[in-house]
């Protein structure tokens, strides 16, 4: 027994709880708890981040890119999905355009500003279905459309930062080598999802299986796509993505989908927010015109960008605007996006502190926004 | 990413996979396969165990005792459990004392002698449960007698591991010694049992939680009793076990019980036990004469010890004899006592070795033996 491991899983996992528990009296996501205790717990040296914790860390990066892909109900994403992605091209494509010229103008270099527009592209799924929820939206055309563009954003985020991970490995951008990650990123999409999926809805029909081998099982096939995912050179996460997406049309998903999220928020999922809110020196939060600007672009981002795909397809100017605005938070995939500049060596902490301070103004300030906007609409729906 | 630590893990949970199906192929319980699997991957140097990996494994012995604890109903117990505590006593009391010297006989030095003796005493509740399972026994009055006193050999190995840890942490034996931890032990129990209980259940009477926050919680009270059951100089296992047993006894209870063993079964035991298995180096297992010894003082010490105690309460002579070959598999706690003998350098990999052997060889033979005993029996019952 290593008492040491222990006491300090214990603090991670009071930090967590304590986080979690905030959260829910103040009506607030529950990544942002775990963040800003994370955040508190880190800076007064109350948990130190083990190697331990760190790997325990990237699975709950796994399990929440797992999850992500595995929500996806690949049927009904093609049915209402076109609209989506068109808006989603939108999105993205405005996002990261100011998010990179944002910080071009505050002098970081190429690279850093590529991350930092590719942070702002992705936008909160659980965010957006809880603020849905709360307005019972979550089944409506508006709800379907915010959350096939948040999904969409998700996967653009990951695909974008798979290509910004080689560009940083390889060093130096060339189209040529932009253009091999894309091919092996599509075939590794493709093959997963024709043949990968054959092969595990044949493998998975007749099998009864308890839950916690079923368990074990999706943990493997996570760790084998994340694997074989880098191993063609692209990122883990992408692999873990696409076991989801993957899993969650097998004969599996009915016996696992509650099993799997229960097991990552848990656990592995807690650790990783309060590993990544340990990480940020409090020292560096500067409250500068850099977090400033980058709090304006990460909103206008989506405002404008969201909003132009969505008049584009048909929407109404309020309409349009709502969607915006219900997109601006950002939480997982931004803080994964973080997390992997960080370990490139591309951001520092100065900026990732920015970064967090943005995730946690807009998270704060979105519902009210949000109410306003929504208003307007739904006495006329 | 740790493209190292998840590879390792994968090639562990492969392990586990594995060796759990081998073992449902061949009606053997799943310790036994893992175990074995852990040992060849480990041996083919195919698993190296990180800092990571032993953590995992610690939490793994945790998950194991809390559920030890938690299976426990504490009225049921107090109702059937007196005859049972009467066998406990002659049964661990024998195998103790058989093991202890066997180890004598063959040189050992005090301490390894002793460890030896309480690895013989505890019993497998798991294998023990899908033995009477298998002859429909499970809930006859053997069947309960059985269970009771398999309960029993658990918290007995668990109190002398106690006893054992401190007195090879504070050097040499006295009594004076062995009655502080006995005391501190019986405290911690005691208050537990009472004072915690009772807290535990008023917090939690009115509490509406997810699945995932139960669980978290549940981890965070493992945590708390074992890091006590340590600082006041118990084993943090100890803590775990009476984690387990107020939980038990809770309104958490419903709806924990199938969360907690799936999360523990699905992850961080399997890890536990290909862990051990690695640990083992084929190059010291000797089929030697200690190791035969040590199987047939195993053997002895429950058909005899526990033998004598069923006689002793009032079960006629086959069927004592029946109810001591019920209890002669090893497998969880003994593994546990032998893993902290590894740690205290008071068990070497030749002595791990032999009770590893003597885990595999007995739970071979186990099933056969006891078909052929109880046969006998049933016709008469």
């Amino acid at each position: 027994m290593e008492p040491v491991f222990l006491t300090n899983l214990l603090i991670v996992l009071l930090a967590a709880g304590t986080g979690r528990v905030i959260s829910r009296r103040l009506k607030q996501p529950v990544v942002l708890g775990e963040l800003v205790l994370g955040m508190l717990f880190g800076n007064f040296g109350l948990v130190v981040v083990t190697e331990t914790l760190n790997n325990l860390a990237d699975l709950g990066v796994l399990f929440l890119l797992f999850s992500a892909g595995f929500t996806i109900n690949l049927e009904e994403f093609k049915r209402v999905g076109r609209h989506s992605i068109i808006a989603t091209f939108f999105d993205v494509l405005v996002s990261f355009v100011l998010g990179y010229l944002t910080a071009k103008f505050f002098g970081f270099p190429e690279q850093s500003s590529m991350f930092i527009g590719a942070a702002l592209m992705a936008t909160s799924v659980g965010i957006q279905v809880s603020i849905l929820q709360e307005f019972n939206m979550l089944r409506t055309r508006i709800g379907a459309f915010i959350l096939g563009i948040a999904i969409g954003d998700d996967v653009a985020g990951i695909l974008v930062l798979t290509i910004l991970g080689s560009i940083v490995s390889l060093g130096g951008v060339t189209l040529e080598k932009i253009a091999i990650v894309f091919v092996f990123a599509a075939a590794f999409f493709l093959l997963s999802l024709t043949w990968g999926m054959k092969l595990i809805r044949r493998l998975s029909r007749g099998w009864v299986m308890r839950r916690e081998s079923l368990l074990l099982l999706s943990l493997i096939i996570i760790l084998i796509f994340g694997i074989t995912a880098k191993e063609i050179g692209l990122e883990i996460i992408i692999g873990a993505f696409v076991a989801g997406l993957i899993l969650g049309q097998s004969y599996f998903a009915r016996g696992i989908i509650e099993e799997i999220s229960i097991f990552g928020d848990a656990f592995f999922v807690p650790i990783f927010f309060i590993v990544m809110g340990a990480g940020f020196d409090l020292a560096h939060l500067s409250v500068g015109y850099f977090t400033i600007a980058l709090i304006v672009a990460a909103i206008l981002g989506k405002v404008i960008g969201c909003g132009m795909g969505a008049k584009f397809v048909g929407f109404n100017l309020k309409e349009s605007l709502a969607i915006g605005t219900a997109m601006i938070a950002r939480a997982e995939v931004c803080l994964i996006i973080t997390s992997m500049g960080l370990r490139y060596g591309v951001i520092n902490q100065k900026i990732a502190s920015s970064i967090l301070a943005m995730i946690i103004v807009i998270a704060l300030i979105t519902p009210p926004l949000l109410r306003t906007t929504l208003r307007a609409l739904n006495l006329r729906e």
